[in-house]
């Protein structure tokens, strides 16, 4: 089945009313949470989009996430902060974490925060996005479900732990890296599994800790935890020749900033009685390095360098950061929002089942 | 030719002599680089040993790098400052931000460094570790002359930048990730060009852009800078498959942090009438996310859970980052520091030529 365009007003108020409805969120997190969903698919990041509610919705039926969980600062310092997410939705702890981060920036320059027993916050960008929104460089990092192996390793140990770094340049669309340390996520091997069964090799091992191709069988295991081997690779592969150990690096890095910072629940422990996932956000004002307008004028010029130097035999454009998903966004905006006919049709299955009206 | 094992201290000695009578140092700043490249050789990282000595001769003798330059803090605030390196030596002048970066961490917390107008400082590792040898996390970034080439472009134009947090662990080695965001070194594709002209896949593109495997001609072109175009490519490789963006995104993000904050020469601007390298370093006090002691546990219980777990077929050890150089350090200081015959033996003849001992 294809892709249809949905009105992003529709998308967001159905997505909204069942998470509240359905999920059990109190309305202003569902109106925090349904934004974020919405804008990853509007993005083209389906991967954190709206097709993801059961998945909140199974947390808080299993008691893995509280809705009413409401984060509170346990400990704090001019440059930093340390928040327990008491279980909450990841969406209303991560907002509530970078606003204090970005309010304490403010006043010093900088501010590092951490956080422990939150749940999934949805696509990293949105969070390192407000800092840049405020004129500030935005740091989010997350710790996941296990999933990535480490260099020589076979069992699934770390998650794919997200790096998102936004940088302002004057104007949107900010620098803005949101990357998985992971080559990909599992839901693209299960696509690679859906498509034929093949995937390249680099993405994932199989349960002796061999390079594979065979996306059924990855995507199998690691859905079903059928073995606790198996799994995603991270950025340069497995061994070293290309890196691999270099990508492993920063996904442990993550873990080591956000559950080791915290004294929170590794990767390979969450989602046992508590979803127990762990954030890391800074955010720091241009202005501490000298004078903003030069640097923000800098930066661009730097940055348009990089976009007009040429391109590969056969490519046409070279791209910054961000740029995708803003263009992607605009043209949500004017056309809808894409997704796939299934994920449609279960929202809207879901939304007859919860009295809620398909119409803005 | 094989390798030959030197005495650590010899090596130590001779290298500081060759800086300061050959290179034009002066005494201070060549005790500080010695130690920086000699550790270099004795942590089996060669590529920034004490074989590149003629690099820092030909950027002295060539005017780009002012032997007698002192570094000056031209801007602070409570938790950063602005460094111009005044075209000094990168080692002194890498020393002497990072040390003033501990400093201020220890008042406030944590304190961010930008530093233009310097050179290339060695090893990313031997400053980042300066603050992990005092309890801080330390993070050390720079640029560096072009090599690198943006996912769908040709042109070199941003450098290797590599990247390098160093966490404090109770002992040593230090949680050290020291990586380039390249995924090789040049220095890795001359030496699979000496030996045999074929490189992987994934480490670099053609003067088209393309994927390639003759390390031969990318050696040539890049070594003798033949073409604007041809370079290495960031961990991930060409492309996007195999993530190839975000290994470009990280090394973007290097520039962006040091040459765009510092208002410094961008990568693709450096080595013209001076180096012209810039940095960015960080120290954090761990104490500003809790008690030091509990969290230095918990980074621990978590590096030995990933250490312990499942090794792939045919594997012995999952490593954590800076185990491998800490271990190669030790045998460095029990048999010798292992370096290439050739590069020895130009040492000695150096040595002969400025009348320097060959003994401790």
């Amino acid at each position: 089945m294809g892709n249809i365009q949905v009105d992003y007003d529709l998308l967001y108020s159905v997505t909204a009313e069942l998470l509240e409805k359905m999920v059990g969120y109190p309305k202003e997190i569902s109106l925090i949470a349904a934004h974020g969903l919405v804008e990853a698919d509007a993005r083209g990041h389906s991967s954190h989009g709206v097709a993801r509610i059961n998945m909140y919705y199974d947390w808080v039926l299993s008691g893995k996430c509280d809705p009413n969980g409401v984060p509170e600062i346990t400990y704090d310092t001019p440059i930093s902060l340390v928040i327990n997410g008491n279980k909450g939705p990841g969406f209303s702890v991560a907002k509530f974490a970078m606003s204090k981060t970005i309010e304490k920036a403010k006043e010093i320059g900088t501010c590092m925060t951490v956080v422990y027993d939150s749940s999934h916050f949805g696509m990293s960008g949105l969070w390192a996005e407000m800092a840049a929104d405020e004129g500030m460089i935005g740091i989010a990092l997350s710790n996941t479900l296990k999933a990535g192996i480490p260099s020589f390793g076979k069992e699934r140990i770390l998650g794919t732990n997200p790096i998102c770094v936004a940088i302002p340049v004057g104007k949107k669309p900010h620098f803005m890296l949101d990357m998985a340390t992971t080559t990909v996520s599992l839901g693209k091997i299960e696509m690679a599994a859906r498509r034929g069964g093949i995937m390249p090799t680099g993405w994932a091992v199989d349960e002796n800790g061999l390079d594979t191709t065979d996306a059924l069988n990855v995507a199998d295991i690691n859905r079903n935890n059928i073995s606790p081997n198996s799994g995603l690779l991270y950025i340069g592969g497995a061994g070293e020749t290309l890196g691999g150990h270099k990508g492993y690096g920063l996904g442990l890095l993550v873990e080591l900033l956000t559950s080791g910072l915290s004294l929170g629940t590794a990767s390979y422990d969450t989602y046992q009685d508590r979803c127990g996932i762990c954030h890391y956000f800074q955010a720091t004002r241009m202005d501490v390095f000298g004078v903003e307008k030069d640097i923000i004028n800098h930066i661009g010029s730097i940055l348009n360098r990089i976009r007009n130097s040429s391109s590969a035999a056969g490519e046409e454009r070279i791209y910054i950061h961000g740029e995708k998903e803003f263009e992607q966004r605009i043209r949500s905006m004017e056309d809808g929002v894409s997704l796939d006919q299934v994920t449609w049709d279960r929202l809207t299955e879901f939304a007859k089942q919860y009295n809620i009206r398909l119409a803005v």
